[in-house]
């Protein structure tokens, strides 16, 4: 999977004419090296296939194991270095200078992601490279994530079986009586033992009024008879995120809640129709608010209709009125239409769909009657 | 909880002559607000104690429920209003622009986080204002959060006493043949139950070879008969962190092991003793690092002592040998040394301690004899 990552990113690099690159994000130095950081990490790569991953020195043996980057530890104060351990006494920034120095990445553009990394930082570089050398690298990021590959597609796939898994428990464990929380628990668990390591972000378990707020995340409220529950949950895969929502009932829906749900699934549906390589995103967000407006909950669908997925829950391309660009083959998207109802309960239905040539693959198979 | 963070902020930015602040961070954020944002939110606080806080339009509801700050809401995308709602249709700095314009606080000096906003954003804030105007507040937010209230330390004790459940379950499933991902499941289940809504940070099982690596986390790896079993985990309770870290047995300990486990515990206790206010952070490092030295460990204990721990896990003090500054009444930080040995295992041993008037105050109470 590095591996085509990296070629992905120095085709990119030789089309921007930008020679090396740093990285700070823990995303894009997992994405450059197969190295998970927790902080303090950088990943270093030039265009013609150098890589250094640059690592605390407690992380020293875990890089090894993890990435096949040449592997740099640094400290910040002296400690006992073991023969062989290729370790600098230096501040993370001071060891990244000596490796572009040394490596006569210095002397040419260095690209640095200018809305990740933070002022402070930028500066510095600025002033030890000179400011023309240094250049904004985030869109080469952003424009080779956006595009997964086979592997890539493959892990969010594994990632969104085990979040079925996930439903499933919710499912069985919604009823009048329980909290949120203990079916949020139930629901974690079960993700946990079938291999989903961290959640792609904190579960939603919203039932009754909390389900009228797009994060309501869980609370300590039991759920009552005939309450909507909505469900919103990812596990993560190889640090591949999943994401899909599913709206239960905690005993038999009213008529209004039902409409609201068809309204929203039928929204879902024709957006999902819509996927495919070249239409504009904000085309897909368009036809949804359409469908919805038609059933009178325009003004009640209070967010996009969607977002990419991957290393981030949240990552380029976002589908909403705003995005002009058009998706392309290979892009990994969530369609997730709601509407939400202040002091009553809300509905929000989504699945993840790849851009395929002939249009849309919908990656999650959970069933959608009104449960 | 948020009126004492607010005061504190107040007077340390009178006493940097900065009138308002601005943060995008989403710990300070909540630090200053009680709102907890998911992405693309800001708060502005002015020495007057004007309070706003800008939240994608779709977390409106939400934040008017959580905070007592001046809401508004921003979409960049026109969206249909119900009547009432504040909403801008900008993005969120030009959001942040129009607040600081209207309410004066663009004429003043403006403090924003240098080691936390990407340069991309500061250089529209210098742009916006003016480079004179801008100042760089992140030691106020540092220093500010670094020294608990009580109530702050109330969450932290609370979210240690979640953990130890997490630990209790952790001692009953330790048992040769289970998977480490099984066991951090059932941690993480009982944590939940008990009111942890999210994880401090990733839970670490690691057993045998992996314990000899400090950030391991989870494997599907089995536990063997006689290893040991590294055991750091954390819950949150109101977004405050606990982290602690017991090392279990599967069986007998070898009497390698039970060497390495006194002088690691040997270590901790010195360390803890030596916790003051006035005592400086690089000492209480050098005190544990010296019994370890004593015991020939020295120079596989390969991180420092410990950290501050709030509404972060790792937040400031660090306390290892290059930190000259003192420990200040109302610190909360880890004590925990650790000895790593390749292709072995590992021993760690982790407790949150209580910086107050007359020394430590231990707070976590998880037993700590070789189990």
């Amino acid at each position: 999977m590095v591996e085509e990552n990296v070629s992905k990113l120095i085709r990119l690099m030789r089309e921007a004419g930008i020679s090396t690159i740093v990285s700070f994000n823990k995303y894009n130095v997992y994405y450059m090296t197969g190295f998970k950081p927790i902080e303090g990490v950088a990943a270093i790569l030039s265009s013609n296939n150098q890589q250094y991953l640059i690592v605390p020195r407690l992380e020293y043996s875990r890089a090894l194991e993890e990435s096949k980057a040449t592997v740099i530890g640094y400290s910040k104060y002296k400690v006992d270095v073991e023969p062989g351990e290729r370790i600098v006494f230096k501040d993370l920034l001071e060891t990244i200078f000596k490796v572009l120095r040394e490596e006569g990445f210095a002397s040419e553009d260095v690209g640095v992601e200018y809305s990740r990394v933070s002022y402070k930082t930028l500066k510095k570089i600025i002033e030890f490279l000179g400011e023309d050398k240094v250049k904004d690298c985030s869109e080469i990021f952003v424009r080779a994530r956006s595009i997964k590959s086979p592997s890539e597609i493959g892990f969010i796939e594994k990632a969104t079986r085990i979040t079925e898994e996930g439903l499933k428990a919710a499912l069985d464990a919604v009823s009048p009586g329980i909290r949120e929380i203990d079916v949020a628990a139930r629901i974690e668990y079960e993700m946990k033992i079938k291999g989903c390591r961290t959640l792609a972000f904190e579960s939603i378990v919203a039932s009754g009024v909390n389900a009228a707020l797009p994060h309501a995340t869980v609370s300590e409220k039991r759920i009552s008879r005939g309450e909507v529950v909505i469900v919103d949950i990812g596990a993560r895969y190889m640090e591949y995120c999943s994401d899909l929502t599913r709206t239960f009932i905690a005993g038999k829906p009213s008529s209004k809640l039902r409409d609201i749900y068809h309204a929203v699934l039928e929204a879902q549906n024709a957006a999902i129709n819509a996927v495919k390589p070249g239409v504009k995103a904000k085309e897909v967000d368009e036809i949804a608010r359409n469908v919805l407006r038609e059933y009178g909950y325009g003004h009640l669908f209070i967010h996009s209709i969607g977002h990419g997925v991957g290393l981030e829950v949240h990552e380029y391309p976002g589908l909403n009125s705003e995005n002009e660009k058009p998706l392309e083959k290979g892009m990994v998207v969530t369609i997730e239409p709601g509407v939400y109802v202040k002091g009553y309960g809300g509905v929000r239905i989504e699945d993840i769909v790849v851009v395929e040539e002939t249009g849309p693959r919908v990656i999650s198979r959970f069933e959608k009657s009104i449960l």
